[in-house]
């Protein structure tokens, strides 16, 4: 059978890494020849993730179409998310947890997605709904990408089928999960070696609204006043990325996991300001405003913008 | 909880009524409150099935939005083949077996396709995943629409899961599928009590092709001659609703379903049946030509008039 590559997003976290190592070795199972791969290294984080369960991380990918004809993407499916030149592959399978948009395709094919805290999770019922045994290294790095996603349980994407998983998974991989969890968690939190240009993209990901394209980075810490000492060169980092790239908006949510509140910078013109603003119902004070218990991209930031940006 | 309401799409066929119907009992029996409506009356091979295993045809609705909050969709995704208000409420389910097209959500949702035959097979599987058994009027029903959609396995779209899932339900039902099926398809092949207009919008889709609106109909016969002498009034009523509706090309497939080959009558600009003489390399003669072997619109005719259109 032919070789399909399996791979997450652009500026891959635990759950695109992964999602990617565990949906390849489910299909590869069920008859499949596929590879995981990457559109980036591993973060922090990730790479804690991999070492603990002993996977090197996957081969980074910049282009699909000049090694396989057909790929199957995990925790993504927005074209601008993707491999550069995802138009010139046939996507035959997508699992996922976020909504679709700008996702077409000429042909039927397999697209599994449900409203989880984490595509892992949705690959967890995969492996049950097929009979497939899920061995230890990857229950190990399923359980990773679902601690991520839902910052130990706490992210208000959470939902009972994730406990679950995270409960099976850590039994599976014989880890107890709040501990290793929380270790996992702090790897990718030490903000201080990095440079701004390098986390402002750490994990971010664009968004087209309603004809605006928008940034949406996200930064976690354990220390959010640490963090705002650098408020100056965030702000002058990311109105040069957005110079660069043509964001009409660029926030940038850096995210305390360890009591889930929020502070978010902001650049733009005043017109995607406004639309921030009344978005949160909050004001920016230069550039910045605190955002209490919001902690994800997907259930508390998206949604809101994309309503303000539409109305 | 809520009411929401499942349905499939316009011109509605024995799928979109018939998988809706199961959809609807499975997902009530998991704890959702949904009812089974219908964007149109049921032709008479699904009036057929509905009789035969004992249901009312599910009530017409022409909107949704006056009604319910939200919606689960079977066997359609694209938005001018669903509701006329489906922009204005939430979509939270889909369960498919078609490309995605247009479809864009604010939120997660549960999706569900695969590249089968029949939607129903599809229902089929997650019934088993979830172990919720099926009653025997609606293992009928789901046989029912699985084999109008594959022509009795006859279609190049039917799969294994297609064979696995109509042996199965043949056998809750108590039914000889081959006996029961031919008896269903051709109650649904009686077209001479039919006028034209009736019959090229019994089941016909639009397609968005690269800017060009399309229109496929398709109706099944079981003497092609006899249907092709009313080529001339179909012409003329093709034309009629092109007009009235805007469409750069329409096309109706004329199949007979007892040999497995088609008919097919175009009607459009220059430009669009060109573009179908490339799709299929076969020309037109006096707007209509012989298509030996294509029965599935969805398999072997959206897919060459994409690439067709697209180039």
């Amino acid at each position: 059978m032919e070789k399909e590559f399996v791979f997450g997003h652009q500026n891959p976290d635990t759950d695109a890494i992964g999602t990617a190592i565990a949906y390849s070795y489910l299909q590869n199972k069920l008859g499949y020849n596929t590879e995981p791969v990457a559109l980036g290294e591993p973060n922090d984080e990730t790479a804690y993730a991999l070492k603990k369960f002993g996977f090197e991380a996957p081969t980074v990918i910049t282009t699909a179409a000049d090694k396989v004809n057909a790929v199957m993407l995990v925790d993504h499916n927005e074209p601008q998310q993707s491999v550069s030149d995802i138009d010139k592959v046939k996507v035959t399978h997508v699992v996922d947890h976020h909504r679709i948009m700008n996702f077409n395709t000429a042909n039927p094919l397999f697209y599994r997605a449900e409203p989880v805290g984490c595509t892992s999770t949705v690959v967890w019922k995969m492996f049950k709904e097929n009979k497939v045994e899920i061995p230890q290294n990857i229950a190990g790095i399923m359980l990773s990408a679902i601690i991520s996603d839902t910052l130990l349980l706490k992210s208000p994407t959470s939902t009972d089928f994730d406990k679950a998983a995270i409960e099976d998974l850590a039994k599976i991989a014989g880890i107890d999960y709040q501990e290793y969890g929380l270790a996992m968690l702090k790897a990718g939190t030490n903000i201080a070696s990095k440079s701004e240009e390098e986390l402002i993209d750490l994990d971010a990901k664009s968004f087209e609204l309603n004809g605006h394209n928008v940034r949406v980075a996200q930064v976690n810490v354990v220390d959010l006043p640490e963090a705002m000492e650098r408020k100056a060169a965030f702000i002058s980092t990311m109105e040069a990325a957005s110079k660069e790239n043509g964001y009409d908006m660029f926030m940038l949510l850096i995210t305390n996991i360890l009591d889930s509140d929020s502070q978010a910078i902001v650049v733009g013109t005043d017109e995607t300001k406004k639309l921030f603003e009344k978005a949160f119902n909050a004001t920016l004070t230069d550039s910045s405003v605190a955002l209490p218990g919001v902690v994800s991209r997907k259930k508390q930031v998206v949604p809101p913008l994309t309503e303000a940006f539409e109305n």
